[in-house]
């Protein structure tokens, strides 16, 4: 592969998005010695650029060269010139990927190369998927995962803060309406330590918090602003996509979506990467577990736990977690508008359900004793300042640092105008309540993208229904939307009542 | 994922070869509730295609879906009218692909649903990849494999021959100069026997027996037109990839490629699915070992054996392995042009390397003998006919049954005009010869696309080399291809020569 060729470059109409694809045809392609998936250099006059070939018939003429829009860059002044391109070598990663599929631990190195690649957009989606298999089928240790989370910090960049200790809270998710993220924050901010909550959007979930957030104020900032808030008000709520922390995460997800796997090594790197990129040193996690949250075990979950925090010690953080109960929606509400609604409400001191106060409550108090308060009176402080307004103030005043309306309440928020009310058909009690197909029904109305879409439950996990009554009204924007969403329901019944003998079993075995 | 909308289809000038690819911009995907890599159905006046979104900003609006030329098909009667498009599932195959991950074992349904998913090209590059990737890491059991063959045989084309039992030959590869098969065939057909060969070209080798054949004659045929050549000729030697037999494989290899990996289930199912396509009954199979070869221990050679032979057998077909030395390449030409002249010239009785004739003499011996020949005397039943002149006849015969000139001889071939002769600067012995550095230098020199070039041995493992001598003569159709490989060869060093004493360890440790 030394051959050396001249081309010219034909500008495609096309964005490859996080692919870096050029495209020459077959005859090019064998002069050249290279086949599609191999790798060539375009040497511009201002620019060299490596990308993945693509071979195609249709497109180009023999020495030519297709880039796309989203390769393009520098190259553009040389459209319709003639270049040099020859065949590149394959990125050593992909050894080190073969090492780990091979049971192989990677070293240090080998990891930050591994993950430098990856950010570099070296990688193909066939290499990328490899990784992602190689760690989900062969694990890696708690030092190789010390040096993922490392490699993931160290290529993107970080915020440093002036103030000390920085607190953070973080919730691993998979549980629908987890909307405590926005009463923590304000308590411990008022409680004067530091929280500057970064947060994601959704991506197989209803909603993120950060989708959540953004139906009150703006969510996006750079890195000097989200300092200056954290510093100035004590606490914000951002959107972690809108800043170049831990990058790697963001591509590898992408890779692992259409297969549904979350690798264990990466998942754990994952949190703690985003962290302590965000000069995170002292931080809550919240493991939901049940049928259908994303830990399913508690098993699991304490083997999590117990790996988070070996990883974050060698990483010099402090990281308390809590196990949570995750087997029905976290409060009554699912959808952005219907979150910010509730978590509004339980800090303006009206009555909501008990599980969403309780379980920030309960988070709150255990970031306070990480700051300081004496343990066990974490969670007593946390409901003082809750239940004194200090929290819904320093909410307020979080809302209008980040350019929302201060005077904002529970009442003011308007829920998606079309609703429809599904009626339970029995008496009974609620036996269980689906997780994911509650999400899928919010999805269907709307929810994340349309902030007015998605559900409230009238009746929780063991509440009395009586036939007729509501069990749950879904919202939407859009009357499309909404239909479907209660074909969806009607399908799906993510919500199941059921009389309270659930099975009589006769002598003889019969079973009605 | 319920949402069913109407948009409107743009043609896109681009060509994503195997990937069924659509594009829709951001707003959209949002609308839709879909993500890159999700799927979605588009439904046009006269045909309905599922394919893969690619979310771009640039190329198309709101409420477009940009399809590339590969995948409009009858979709171009739709082009600019409004269609509806709508969210589809991802297939099964994904969940049973994770089950593999999980260390599983799959059931024949679960197998032949794979098979047909990657045949129908709806599986991703990243799925893909998670398929290639579990079956390496977690491999199968014997039935896996059985089921695996199975499906691939029957996701494509087969060969019914009227006549019966159908032999055939074949390398799993790795070593260069391996063109037996232009040995073996003749024999097997100047015996009476019938020996249809598809053979592959060369993927990363520098030429495979489809490449070196084709310097002769035609080697693309029909099923029918191989059928017709096998039946009257009784043997012929085509290119497998000019039929739909097997085709899952070559969509497996594009993705294996870039990884450099050959899964062990892979290898044995792809090996006797595309014989059994063929209507192949009984089988000898030529395992090279040796450093560099493509099986580089005994051990493993011995299981692939093994295993081979029980696939086999529960597929009702009979195949016995001959382990070959693979430690050097076969005979002194390496390159289409090379290999061929060689092999015409070993059956035209000229002198050519003892190597090529006596594998190819053992080999067809043990296919006679599979044909009724009595144990023992195989070998020397081919050298019979081999040195009678009968072997070159049936040759000729075949090279004008496949459109060749039938009197064509190993002298009117014209090599690379362009060559060059590698001198030893050492007096000493041939130690070693490095397969993939031979295979790097002569696919610098052109090969397998430009059939002149390639690598034509005068010294070979073990031999004594003088001082000025020529180990080996570089070839090549291009002044520019040589240079190249010149200096590739000048820094692989792909042949070591070196004194009889390689070492001297004195007492006290020391190593000169």
């Amino acid at each position: 592969m030394g051959q050396n060729t001249g081309c010219k470059i034909k500008r495609l109409e096309v964005d490859t998005g996080s692919r870096f694809l050029v495209v020459i045809n077959p005859a090019f392609a064998s002069e050249l010695g290279v086949m599609s998936n191999d790798r060539v250099r375009v040497r511009g006059s201002k620019k060299t650029i490596t990308g993945l070939v693509m071979v195609s018939q249709k497109i180009v003429k023999n020495h030519e060269v297709g880039i796309p829009i989203n390769v393009m860059g520098e190259l553009e002044e040389d459209v319709g010139a003639v270049v040099e391109i020859h065949p590149a070598e394959r990125p050593v990663s992909i050894e080190y990927i073969k090492n780990k599929m091979n049971g192989m631990e990677l070293n240090t190195q080998q990891i930050r190369q591994i993950i430098n690649d990856i950010v570099k957009k070296n990688l193909s989606d066939i290499e990328l998927a490899a990784y992602i298999s190689a760690i989900y089928t062969k694990g890696m240790t708690i030092r190789e995962i010390k040096d993922l989370t490392t490699a993931m910090v160290e290529t993107g960049d970080v915020i440093e803060f002036d103030q000390e200790p920085v607190f953070d809270f973080h919730s691993v998710g998979g549980v629908p309406g987890n909307k405590v993220t926005l009463i923590v924050v304000p308590i411990i901010a008022a409680a004067g330590l530091m929280i500057p909550k970064t947060s994601s959007r959704a991506i197989s979930s209803a909603c993120g918090t950060a989708d959540i957030f953004e139906v009150l104020c703006n969510v996006t900032f750079t890195i000097p602003e989200i300092k200056n808030i954290a510093e100035r008000v004590g606490g914000l709520i951002a959107w972690g996509g809108g800043v170049n922390i831990a990058p790697a995460d963001d591509l590898i997800i992408r890779a692992e979506y259409p297969l549904t796997i979350d690798p264990y090594p990466q998942l754990i790197a994952s949190i703690l990467a985003k962290k302590r990129a965000c000069g995170v040193q002292r931080l809550v996690l919240d493991i939901p577990v049940g049928p259908n949250a994303k830990v399913e075990s508690m098993k699991l979950a304490k083997k999590y736990s117990r790996d988070l925090m070996l990883v974050a010690e060698e990483l010099g953080m402090r990281v308390e977690c809590a196990i949570t109960y995750g087997g029905q929606p976290v409060g009554r509400a699912i959808g952005p508008l219907l979150e910010a609604r509730e978590a509004l409400a339980a800090l303006e001191g009206k009555e909501v359900a008990n599980s969403v106060v309780e379980k920030s409550l309960s988070i709150a108090g255990m970031v306070l004793e990480m700051g300081g308060v004496r343990a066990g009176t974490g969670t007593d402080h946390a409901k003082e300042i809750f239940e004194s307004g200090k929290a819904r103030d320093k909410m307020l005043e979080i809302i209008e640092a980040q350019g929302g309306d201060p005077d904002i309440t529970s009442d003011t928020l308007e829920v998606g105008k079309f609703s429809e009310e599904v009626i339970s058909d029995a008496d009974g009690y609620v036996v269980s309540i689906n997780n994911k197909s509650i999400v899928k029904v919010a999805r269907a109305a709307g929810a994340p993208a349309k902030k007015g879409g998605g559900i409230l439950l009238e009746k929780k996990m063991g509440m009395k229904v009586d036939r007729g009554e509501v069990i749950y009204t879904i919202f939407s924007d859009s009357k499309t939307r909404l239909d479907d969403a209660v074909k969806l329901a009607n399908r799906l019944k993510p919500v199941d009542v059921e009389g309270m003998v659930l099975e009589k079993v006769m002598p003889g075995g019969r079973v009605f």
